[in-house]
């Protein structure tokens, strides 16, 4: 396995494999990886078979956190992550530096890609300018290690849609892979930011799960419609019974445009995001 | 020569080349090709050779004019711009609808590009949506296209110095050629948007030329620096001699960071719009 710190490398080696015809599927991560990173290199793998190259980048990219967000204690481990990019059979890790992507020239860094309406809602409230850095970081990588299929987790599921908007919308030559949200035995869904959680907090996190199973089951057993307005309530009481736990948002839309429905029905969504402490979780799924 | 309409055809051609290791030499334009341009595909050929390939797309791109300006006006003649490339030894023509540019999908076109530094000044503020637009457009051609080398002319040197700004940005993988603008015998330089002058205003318009020169010399006879305000009035009062001419902006600035100076010294630069009736004609140089 190779580890690349440099952009002109990466892309060089890019070039190369492009006109070797090498098949280049590629997992964008900020580290500290998980299971859930774990999966999506194998179903990278699996997309190209030994033939193919796999590549994961490790970059905790500052341009998608606000001031007053978690980038400074944003978690790191660069050694236990190559460690298991190694066991799972990575070929090359590019993991630059932020002088690297984002260099202090005569003018300073001042291109930005930005999606306007997928974006808008849910974390693009509680987050305004956060989408439009992962897009932007999302290009960049995407034109430094040039592949033909890109994997993100469902965790995230609208930055999901945001970045497959814009691989649409800018017709960015590669295939866009979302992956099933990997879960810790009592339901948590695997992020690195579970690792700020105290014990406490770790045991009541579980009410995110929680929630959206509350939420299905509620809309599986209705033989018409939910109001979003009752289902909302009801589990932002169940959040509430988590003492440390402090719901943000708690969203029913549509899976395919994000816009929030008053009436939720099954194939409809739900989102939330819920706050212990300083710690902020998310998770969603279909009802 | 092949013309092509249909993105994916385009993409996927581009896609075969790449994979052949065939250079690829592209030349954006809005059409109604004239010497400028062919001047740009020539450059285009010498840089790739017989072996490589030369695209040219034409596309007057809706989302680079504001409601209020020219989109609908704008000259076409579709017919002439092959015959042209034909002449040229053009390879591809690459000519997509507005529809298969920016298709009516679910959620309508939301993902834009755009430079925040560069673009804030002079076309900038005459056109505040124009370089997103531009930005936006180049960065879905380049992906549709991709080629190894982009020329653009040095008429829009604002423009050119935003994309170059943005390759360097996004990191996209190619390399960016400005060739110089080409003028007609009396100094005019060349532009499709020439064809909306009067007989009269044709004339008239070789001020902005000619202001230029004036600049260009004052600045290389004076022995210090000059004032940018004493200049920029010497060159209203140049042009406004022209009944029929307006001037919209006059500056002076650093070439590479378009920073206005007010001291100018030799190597920097002069832009310039003047409004003939409903026409806008733009041209620049160094002083």
């Amino acid at each position: 396995m190779r580890v690349i710190k440099v952009v002109k490398k990466m892309q060089t080696m890019a070039r190369r494999w492009q006109s070797e015809k090498k098949r280049v599927s590629f997992v964008p991560t900020m580290g500290y990886l998980h299971a859930g990173h774990e999966s999506l290199i194998t179903a990278a793998r699996r997309r190209v078979g030994r033939s193919g190259v796999v590549v994961v980048s490790i970059f905790v990219n500052p341009t998608q956190f606000a001031a007053t967000e978690d980038l400074s204690r944003y978690p790191r481990n660069l050694e236990g992550d190559l460690a298991m990019c190694r066991r799972a059979g990575v070929d090359v890790v590019f993991a630059p530096s932020n002088e690297e992507m984002y260099p202090s020239e005569t003018v300073e860094f001042s291109t930005y890609v930005s999606e306007s309406f997928l974006s808008q809602s849910m974390e693009g409230i509680s987050r305004p300018t956060h989408f439009r850095g992962v897009a932007t970081v999302v290009t960049k990588l995407f034109n430094i290690v040039l592949p033909s299929v890109a994997f993100f987790g469902a965790k995230d599921f609208q930055q999901a849609a945001v970045l497959r908007k814009m691989v649409g919308d800018l017709n960015i030559p590669l295939t866009l892979v979302v992956a099933p949200t990997l879960r810790e035995p009592d339901g948590l869904a695997m992020s690195s930011r579970n690792a700020y959680l105290t014990p406490t907090q770790r045991t009541q996190a579980v009410v995110l799960s929680q929630s959206i199973t509350h939420a299905r089951q509620r809309v599986q057993a209705s033989p018409k419609f939910l109001l979003s307005k009752t289902l909302s309530k009801e589990i932002e009481h169940l959040i509430r019974q988590q003492p440390e736990a402090e719901p943000e948002y708690i969203e029913f839309f549509h899976p395919d445009t994000l816009v929030p429905v008053t009436k939720i029905l099954r194939g409809h969504h739900i989102a939330l995001a819920v706050r212990f402490g300083a710690t902020r979780l998310i998770d969603n799924g279909p009802v």
